[in-house]
């Protein structure tokens, strides 16, 4: 049999990152919730804005993120995300064609605009993320390309998708699509609180809809409601072929039936934004994984991936994947 | 007599820039002059932006680099220029007041969209611009803060305000009323190129209305048609009270009357984006030219804000300067 033309084609809400230094003070100051991921309104999107400091704009989002990361490897990948018609959205699809991802959903052309996280970053290189979502809200499951779908060997939906009732469908649609075609199904757990927002809803589908689950060790925790990070690996592995777990500075786990790998951390010299280490952990073990690497591979080759992008600002590769992978032996 | 209430107030196009990392080849197949800025219309900005890889947005304008610069020493600073009430004027809206700096112009409810330029890095760190104008075409001497003028010690002037007529036109009238409260008028040469355009003017300009000059090395030998350096310190020293030349890994010269200031560039481990050098080093001295610094520390101070901000990508401050300058003794 050929390869599928797709390895892995993502689908996501498709952001882009505004990126300020802030000390702990600023977050303390207004409740934020430092390390996770919190939906914000366009007006106090506005606000935050007008209170943080000079910013960088770099195209983001999370399965966005996976996917140019795939992209950096030298793998053929695909992303489906909602922007609106206007200059961030011409932002956030020239970067990720410029990475040599297919990518063809129409931009929305009324409706709220092009969605935007502000990445507040600490000077422990913490990244604390508020969203307003936008034109995300428009994903329907009329953007999905069945097509592309079934030629590829992974179908990666993002957990943020569930937090909208359209893309939520879609999501589900999508899944549906990569079973009947016969294609695996992957999925990441996204963020604490967005596992507590919708764990009965993970849980049905991560009980016989997906077949590689990442998560960190917070998430899967709480999706599983145990306090121990053994207990929730005994879970998981009758749920899912493939468990890819990351517990930073720890490294990571993968779970396959019967096998667990622990893959450890590099050393990076110093966290300069971590924002996109998970991200970038799913782009190099999925890249591994459906190019016929076995697991440890995989797991390496995330691992290398999520300590190239905490060593600058932005959730996307400055270094070519592939050649850092050719750099460290892992081609 | 109390300080004025404005350090500096700088007039200029206000950009954001798209940078991305590309080969010299690049440049080559497009007939890209290399370290240059090059004018181009809209429709070779999509052009070259379609087929630019992944960047990063940051905003920037020459001019507007500088006043940031000024702001992060501690300097009181105010900016004017015109944007478009799009996104990307809001991003430089948003990043030049988050500086600390004073920016009243309205932006344009019509016409063409925020300026934008594709800035092109090469392996070598040197940077190559391709500018939009967009909306800076709308800026006169109508946007012109007379009573800021006034109030400032130096109203700072870009020389790439000289390549649209209204600019033009609003340059003179703000040398005018600086000069007329009897504040000084401080001009950058922005460009070789730009002064090939404009030789004749920027002359009669500098022959009895600039005070203080900025100017790299190849083009303060462009404007006095000399072909070696000293000759071009002989003729500038005869025109203004100040002229600071750059002269890159040589440092740089500062003419004062009958004294010549020479200080070195500091070492940097690596150049990793030479935008905004020349904008960080007329900072610097502005900043301590307008808070009562010798002449030797303002060239000291200038050298140290362009060894900032060549370190990283983007032509505005990551780290304070104001804490920079401590750290160097030069507080």
């Amino acid at each position: 049999m050929n390869k599928p033309a797709i390895d892995v084609l993502g689908i996501g809400n498709a952001i882009v990152d505004i990126l300020s230094h802030e000390d702990d003070a600023f977050l303390a100051a207004r409740d934020i919730p430092k390390g996770a991921m919190t939906l914000i309104d366009e007006e106090t999107a506005a606000q935050l804005y007008s209170e943080m400091g000079a910013a960088v704009e770099i195209s983001g989002g999370s399965a966005a993120n996976t996917i140019a990361g795939i992209a950096s490897f030298g793998g053929n990948a695909a992303y489906t995300g909602k922007v609106r018609d206007d200059q961030l959205g011409e932002v956030f699809a020239h970067d990720i064609r410029a990475a040599g991802v297919q990518f063809n959903t129409p931009p929305a052309t009324t409706g709220p605009s092009t969605a935007r996280c502000h990445v507040l970053i600490t000077p422990d290189g913490e990244r604390t993320m508020n969203t307003f979502l936008g034109a995300c809200v428009n994903l329907t499951s009329a953007d999905l390309d069945e097509k592309a779908i079934a030629d590829a060997q992974v179908t990666y939906l993002e957990g943020y998708l569930w937090d909208k009732e359209d893309a939520k469908h879609a999501f589900r649609t999508a899944a549906k699509m990569a079973r009947a075609a016969n294609r695996k199904v992957s999925l990441t757990l996204s963020d604490l609180f967005c596992v507590e927002r919708h764990r009965t809803d993970f849980l049905d589908l991560v009980r016989g809809n997906v077949d590689i689950l990442f998560a960190n060790e917070a998430e899967i925790m709480a999706l599983y409601e145990v306090s121990d990070f053994n207990s929730a690996l005994a879970a998981v592995r009758e749920d899912c072929e493939f468990a890819a777990l990351t517990r930073s500075e720890k490294g990571c786990v993968v779970v396959n039936g019967a096998e667990v790998f622990h893959v450890p951390a590099l050393p990076v010299e110093k966290v300069v934004d971590a924002t996109g280490a998970g991200d970038m952990f799913a782009a190099g073990f999925l890249f591994g994984l459906t190019n016929g690497r076995d697991v440890e591979n995989c797991a390496r080759l995330g691992v290398l991936a999520a300590s190239e992008i905490i060593s600058h600002v932005g959730a996307r590769p400055e270094t070519p994947f592939a050649e850092l992978a050719h750099k460290h032996g892992l081609a």
